[in-house]
């Protein structure tokens, strides 16, 4: 306990696994191989009546902008139960989903967003831990300024464009939209 | 180099990080954070006129069963750039992808399929590396017996319901279906 161990050494090298077609990071010890995969987001646009929930970040990035209710896919968790869960940490929403409204990719930073249509049960919404404030909002009330990030307004959009059709597909990002802001 | 370094202590503990509400695996020297993550697999039912494309698994688990071309997404990658790439890696098979069929959760693993529709462009397919041996099956002819996974099963279900209808939703698990087989 006295004395600093040394730093570990790592023995990954960067190399094609056999039967793999891409390079990966490999431990030359014991060939375990490290794979790094993609990450899902899962959120919802959700409505009372005609307005819809935003929450104002309470943490970067892109802190003090408002966004939906969305965060990272929990393991052993649906994305339906996420979505919920999501709702329900930011904006102690109480949601029921009514159809995957879009589903983004945002292939610079790995990310899969998929993105529900849902109702608010009550419209006793608050701030959560990761959120400054919490708004009902007409669409034309919007603050369209200080959306946090692209897919938000895709979401926001899409939505208007499928409002409440009992069948629609989910969307994708605009042509040539990739998220960058 | 002439003696063995001794193994890295690693100095992770299960605890729940500020702000967070469930345990994580954090370093104690540093305070880095392991989150660890869902996966993504991605996919195509695949047809030539009335008839399915399936392969043989020439790898584990499952291998010599039935399944659709699907894997896991890359990082970098758009869903839909994934589901062409495992069709051309699994059965050189060039496919057109029409609509997203299903959204399936696997919670078990933590896993999420996103499973496309797609039409051939060819009926020129051929086994790849993964794949022992490709098909072309009406649907009163699919090996039913030995599909490989619940959710071939269930995408090949849903595609039967959905056929070439130009708009419909993504179907998600059959009711009380967890993946489990």
């Amino acid at each position: 306990m006295s004395a600093t161990p040394p730093p570990p050494a790592y023995p990954f090298t960067l190399q094609t696994p056999p039967g793999d077609n891409r390079p990966r990071m490999v431990c030359t010890d014991c060939g375990w191989i490290h794979y790094s995969n993609p990450k899902i987001v899962v959120g919802a646009v959700c409505l009372w009546e005609d307005q819809v929930l935003l929450c104002k970040r309470a943490i970067e990035p892109r802190r003090g902008f408002w966004t939906i209710p969305a965060g990272y896919l929990e393991e052993h968790e649906s994305p339906e139960d996420g979505a919920r869960r999501e709702a329900a940490e930011e904006a102690q929403a109480d949601i029921e989903l009514s159809g995957l409204l879009g589903v983004y990719s945002i292939p610079r930073i790995s990310q899969v967003q998929l993105i529900y249509r849902a109702r608010l049960r009550s419209m006793a919404v608050a701030a959560g831990e990761e959120s400054l404030e919490v708004g009902l909002y007409r669409f034309g009330d919007i603050p369209w300024d200080e959306i946090a990030f692209p897919s938000v307004h895709w979401a926001l959009g899409h939505y208007r464009e499928v409002g409440e059709a009992a069948i629609f597909a989910p969307r994708t990002n605009p042509p040539g939209a990739t998220g960058r802001y």
